[in-house]
């Protein structure tokens, strides 16, 4: 596309650069800052700015947080006997809305992918293991994707935590609350009569 | 949802204000930016900041430019004789894109829409009728969308330019090429009938 205006051109690029947006989408944001106040612009940049700038990691479980440690860290009201093992940030968002949960977290930073060349070594499973090792931890939940990945790095953890002798539990897989049994794929129908669970009549 | 980070919050409610971006899509693009160089978010927010601060609007035809006369006004090679009406600058692009028009634009700055509120007083009209008045103006081109406001946009300047004396097309209308006729919707069917072109042969 010819933009005729290099100030256009220069916005343009920068927003395609993000995941998802090519440069039609580009051009209708840069196009509605334009029609839209100054401050706009303004705040965007600024929040995005002091974002990238001040975000911190939690020096406990790893989670995106404004301070050394991450407000559920610190939180006087969380169960600090159970850790839950995620992924990345987006799962801990997740899971804290679904209100069910009140133990703290462990933020990995990704999951075992020779694919990606992602190895143990680049997880944060060490201080998991030294956070295990704590006489108050009693159970960790291993809450990863039902992937190819995701189940790797499952059993990963589960032969470097089980000599801890701590409970190790692993989040319910089958068929999703309101989904059509017809419609779930076999594997996901097959592994939940597998593990199918009792009637407590 | 909570973020159980400020920086995060403001980020995603900064970003969810641009149009078809909602909360979700602002933290993908949040999460990408954070795991990214600082110099990405760094190079996005100056090329927005200078967008907004720095852009002008072109003082022939009001289209967006870096300048004070826009690339297209000031070329030499541009037919001048022909001036093509647009409602807003993505117009400009789309024509430009299609490297079959060589005259000059004019910048309506949107169309009339009661609806809106926008009167004939909000654009562009007073101006454009200025250029056509120079002799040097040979042909208009309205190329408005042709909905209800477009139209109306379109029957007013045809009156208030036909006293000048000069040519006034406005762009064809019909079934869109490569479209299959019977999928095409009855008015423009209907339209492209009773407009229909005949045969040089």
């Amino acid at each position: 596309m010819n933009f005729s205006s290099k100030l256009i051109e220069d916005a343009v690029n920068e927003f395609s650069k993000l995941p998802g947006i090519g440069k039609k989408t580009a051009l209708r944001l840069v196009l509605y800052l334009l029609k839209q106040e100054h401050e706009l612009t303004k705040s965007l940049t600024e929040a995005l700015n002091n974002l990238r700038s001040n975000i911190k990691y939690c020096n406990v479980c790893y989670n995106i947080s404004d301070g050394e440690i991450c407000s559920i860290c610190s939180s006087k009201t969380r169960d600090t006997s159970t850790i839950c093992v995620v992924e990345d940030m987006p799962d801990v968002l997740a899971i804290e809305n679904t209100a069910q949960y009140n133990g703290l977290y462990h933020v990995l930073g990704g999951i075992i992918s020779p694919l990606e060349g992602i190895g143990p070594g680049d997880l944060k499973i060490d201080s998991l293991i030294a956070r295990a090792t704590n006489h108050e931890v009693k159970e960790i939940i291993l809450a990863l994707s039902p992937t190819m990945e995701g189940d790797t790095t499952s059993f990963y953890l589960t032969k470097k935590l089980k000599e801890l002798n701590i409970r190790i539990s692993t989040i319910a897989k089958g068929v999703p609350i309101g989904g059509e049994l017809e419609f779930t794929d076999e594997i996901t129908l097959g592994r939940s009569i597998l593990t199918r669970t009792l009637y407590n009549l």
